[in-house]
């Protein structure tokens, strides 16, 4: 299970999420809602889903209005079946209806995200690690990367700053994958060093040079495995380019450590989840 | 055609974009690529699609390093295909490389909404026009919105401030669609107000309450029909609820006015789109 | 009465107004003013008036104080008399009196904006509706709006986002009212469609276009009498241009909808609110 | 003449000013005006005004469009006549058009402060000089105390950081004038020290405990002038609470150094400015 | 003692020293300490020292999490001996060591500033004030000056807008002294003028131009001395360059105001303060 | 060579530093020096240094006015002599005047931290490398590792995000060096794992467990070339704990190949820098 999000991580978004949606007021909610109307309401998940950000969801409802309770029935993490409560808000009304979309566009953009992860852990079976990439939504790194880790699968670098990755552009700059891993060793970094390899040769030419990981690009499976063999365990191998759920299965016994696919931050689907209203508690005065 | 983005709807989630994945420093590039190498880059379409967000990925590099040169080759809106040249790139190497991954990922989210927005838009055939909803990423609202317009998709309200739309939940909470609907208008609100309606009963309610649009929400084909000869023109209609291109085809000559789908931005898949290498400038002290 | 005010709507505008007011500190009360005095405060009205912004007044003592303890006697809306208790303020001493311009500042400029309002809708007398205009001092817009409410009046689209008005510059750029409106129409926006009229062939162009409301601009009475006349039902008609008390009580059975009035917000005169001390709870230590 | 306001002072008004006015976009001018279609504006004065932040004003179009050409053709300070070209601005109509009313507003509110400035220092002829307070409206206090310079006042302190004014309500708390005015002396703060005296008694105790300035708060005429002649020039003088232009001239002969004028900040009615279009460069394509 | 530290003072630098060391997230503290597990620990003064910044560490730990516990044994300004526990902080163990860095970094600073000063101070012994500069590390000018107060020292102006000191660039701009003072007393500013003197001429200038404060930079023991004789108390005396303890002891008897120091703030060593863990509560799921 | 600064890194900040210092004006420029005058200054280093920070230097002075030419005779990391020109500054006198204290600050702190680094560079003669620390003062950590850079240190982490530092409570809490390292690899983190060794007995558990890094932590030359002895080149090795040039240059040959130094960031003393008027371009209406 993932460790807990840190605020720091989502407060901005939440704040910039309401200001784009309710921008300077929800005149719906304003004119139809009563100011003491009370209400609960229960976020269902519609399909079968990993949830993910539910701790985001309950800073939306209250950043709104603080005295929304929000009770998580599920935790970040858990396998939903279509028609499971994952939370209810109970309180004021107009914060819960002005607060739902944006916490609902959150919840389903993340729980998305993890439910995709999970379908590759699962067709990987343990027989190799399935990571993310730096291909994210604008804005929403660190929180697509904390839902790929609720579905299973494992970070890859953050950003720039916190791996190295050696890539074909870069050798091409630097005349070579000697060079350019040259260079990066007389930096003195202590940070791990990946190299990007599209042939056999490439291979050669990292493991030689002293790369830490070497990636497999775009290779077919039986360059994949002749390039894993000649690595021979002198460095560890990722995978990348175009991964499909089958090949991840068909791949899974290949002795690859990783596997890197940036569909899952970029194209999942979002999963469909609603907030039904389950009480109203009107107030006398609206009788 | 869409109008010009306005620069103050990107500039802080470029820079946001770029502090998240640069963070404190690309150490690769810092390492591999020396300050003086120039180099040029073609950004291409791998795949048909609808372009769109070309003027923030040209941000991305002016403010990773203004000396970046970007040229595009087509405008947003604009159908390309496989292997077409989108735009080039030309200036310092380090930026260029630095900056890469955040103008993609940008790029390739945006235009996957266009595209995806223009598929329904062909599917009406011009007898229904295509809306969004308010269904989009956290922090890309604006930016989801104009990507529609480049598909040829029409905006509904953009947040909750500049459109009334009464809902099942407020409908609720009011204690019915007349009752909702009269303290919308108690308001003196100069905006236009859309009422859900589930059933044909709904539908009468709504425009007999004066509704200037009414949504006819999640029914099937045989009750949108009758329900939009029930209405006979008092109000405009919108169709929406599982909105397929299939659905949107059979139901183009329905005489609804409109059908909002969220998929369009909250599942839409990324469109691949890659940053090729053209030419290594380098350096001669590179040399 | 006005909704409550979002405090997302005042956040920033009373942390920026404290930090421009108090900058790197208080250095008057610092020196006189002991940490463990105590003292009671009265906000006063010293003439009479309709408050607005306590809520705002609010949030500056607990900026500046979280245990500075606000309790309000009477609420944004109501007439006040000269003398009045409006509201009271119990805590540190330091704290009250640090906060003190700076709450002021705000509620007298709202109460101000809130009375002038008040004064017009009294002189419209329930035949017209008065509406303000995005004629406001910069960076006050919602809080302005609301207080406008506050006094009775209604809101004016919000900004240029909201609402559609096409004034005098934008008919001649676009060569005439018919062909303003026909593009608009093009977009097919769901804003109402507010036409801009300067002379009484304006409004048969813009009701033969389709106009949703007409403004009449700047007309003398009989011309408006004779424009409404002609208009005859078929827009919504607002007065707007150099509108006085008395010229809205001369109009009020003119049969128009609304009149929109600038000066409510760009020229109202502030409030003469003040805050007497009420009990000094001296600390023993200073005794 | 002022000297020429910093950007820092007003950059990030203009940015929110734009921001609460423009929102997500100006739907009417998007749909009127062609991308390509120029014009030219003249900024004219309705009325007889000093006119005050022209800067600002170009700052509002440059951040809206850097391709507006302002042309001030008055400076900040000059008094201009009815009918009177402040500026013009030529380039791009939409961005014209879309920057118009933000600036307007400002130019209007800021020109109105000067303007009464200007009014209170003729008044005053000379023989007393004309200071603002802390009455201005909120986040816009750097503006306004310029604004008061270009009508030929000066500035009192900028906020409670600048300067040490011991007002009634810290003289309570510290249990008198001359204990008060020792705590100040005892933090060794090299600011100068001001005392309100609102009675003849309060002015000696105030000069005997070395204040710098005496600040005669709500005096009568008569009064005023007795406490003049008991300072003796021992420390300054300045005038407060209530002063008109009648009783500023009145009292320009009392010895006074200073009357400081709240109304002139807190409720200057703005200048009728309008922005006049003069040539309409009609796009060849949109002819 | 100081007044105590508003905390809109730190808030934003709490925020940013924690987002530069945490970034994306403490991975070690991710990986080893569980959720669940609880500590105490104490932080202690490893050396002598006079302490400052306590609430701001306590703002660290609260920002990380507000279930941390954080009891302060000492308070700001407090002599401390080497081993002596500073406060002591208990709650959640991932908390705590997450924040840990950033509070001993503000912690350490900060008393070093306090040290520094109190050692000047003591220097003077009570003959001679010990004033700050504004050469401060960037960013942190407000808690520098607040630890300058901590350790017995005085601030000099806060920055460049709350008080007036002509310096030698300034001087050579203006083309003299006299005509420096004229255009600052020209301005009407309430603010009191310091004037920096290199040589008695220059200090014969600016006491016969009407200096406030005349300061006497870098002039040897003899030339101080008989500069301070030539003033007579006609102007209060700020003596500045190139002060040590030994210089400030020496001359703390020759009748200045002042002596201001730059080294106190920006070259004041780190005090060596530690937290060391008290008690383990290992959460039982943990044992 | 460092590579150049990344101006994001420096941007925030300086405005902040620019905010603290100038605040809402420079009130002795704006008085003594007239709005035309044009000078030239040479920013001078006034004892043996390496400089480190002359981009944002430039910075300070382009952000206070664009006007003002910066010219570096001296880039980052080279050896200056006292009185050597490092900067010239051309442009509005006012502008530069006002920059001069910020520019100076930000320029004496970073290359106070670059020399420092130098001396630890020299004293470990090629033997041994230097490290910098997270121990940084608040809001700096980018700068001040650049300027370790500059000084010829690496750098170790940036901050607990991107690498793995497993510290005395870290294991205490794990219950030993050997769990706390199972958990780190349990997490499949790609980043390189260090151990904090306080005995020979840490060591052993350090090296057997995997570490990648260890840090031999405050122990006595004997205990560290003994460790060094045991670890045999099975992981890197690091010094930490109260380094002094002596030391560094006593253990230079002892194998380890780290030293890190908190005391290069946290107590580095100022560099004396100075600007000197060079050319005093007076405007001739000033003349």
């Amino acid at each position: 299970m993932p460790d807990r999000l840190d605020p720091s991580t989502y407060r901005r978004l939440v704040r910039e999420a309401l200001a784009e949606d309710v921008g300077p007021g929800d005149v719906t909610t304003a004119a139809v809602v009563p100011a003491d109307a009370r209400m609960s309401g229960a976020i269902v998940a519609n399909m079968p889903c990993v949830i993910a950000g539910l701790d985001v969801a309950r800073e939306v409802f209250a950043t709104v209005d603080p005295a929304i309770e929000f009770l998580d029935w599920r935790s970040d993490g858990s396998l939903c079946h279509p028609g499971e409560r994952v939370a209810t808000v109970t309180g004021p009304a107009a914060g819960i209806l002005t607060a739902e979309r944006t916490a609902l566009n959150i919840l389903q953009h993340l729980s998305g995200i993890a439910t995709r992860a999970r379908e590759f852990v699962e067709a990987a079976g343990g027989g190799i690690k399935i990571l993310d990439t730096r291909k994210t939504i604008p804005g929403l790194r660190a929180l697509a990367k904390y839902a790929v880790v609720c579905g299973g699968g494992l970070n890859h670098r953050v950003g720039l700053y916190d791996g190295i990755l050696i890539k074909d552009n870069h050798i091409a700059v630097a005349g070579g994958v000697t060079e350019a891993l040259r260079r990066v060793r007389a930096t003195g970094s202590l940070l791990p060093v990946e190299v990007e390899a599209d042939t056999l040769d490439d291979v050669d030419a990292a493991v030689a040079a002293g790369a830490d990981i070497v990636m497999l690009d775009n290779m077919d499976d039986e360059t994949v495995r002749a390039a894993i063999e000649r690595i021979g365990g002198r460095a560890r191998v990722e995978l990348s380019g175009g991964m499909t759920l089958e090949r991840v299965r068909r791949l899974a016994d290949s002795g690859a450590d990783y596997v890197s696919i940036g569909a899952i931050t970029h194209s999942a689907p979002a999963v469909d989840i609603s907030l039904d209203i389950i009480i109203d508690h009107r107030s006398p005065a609206d009788g």
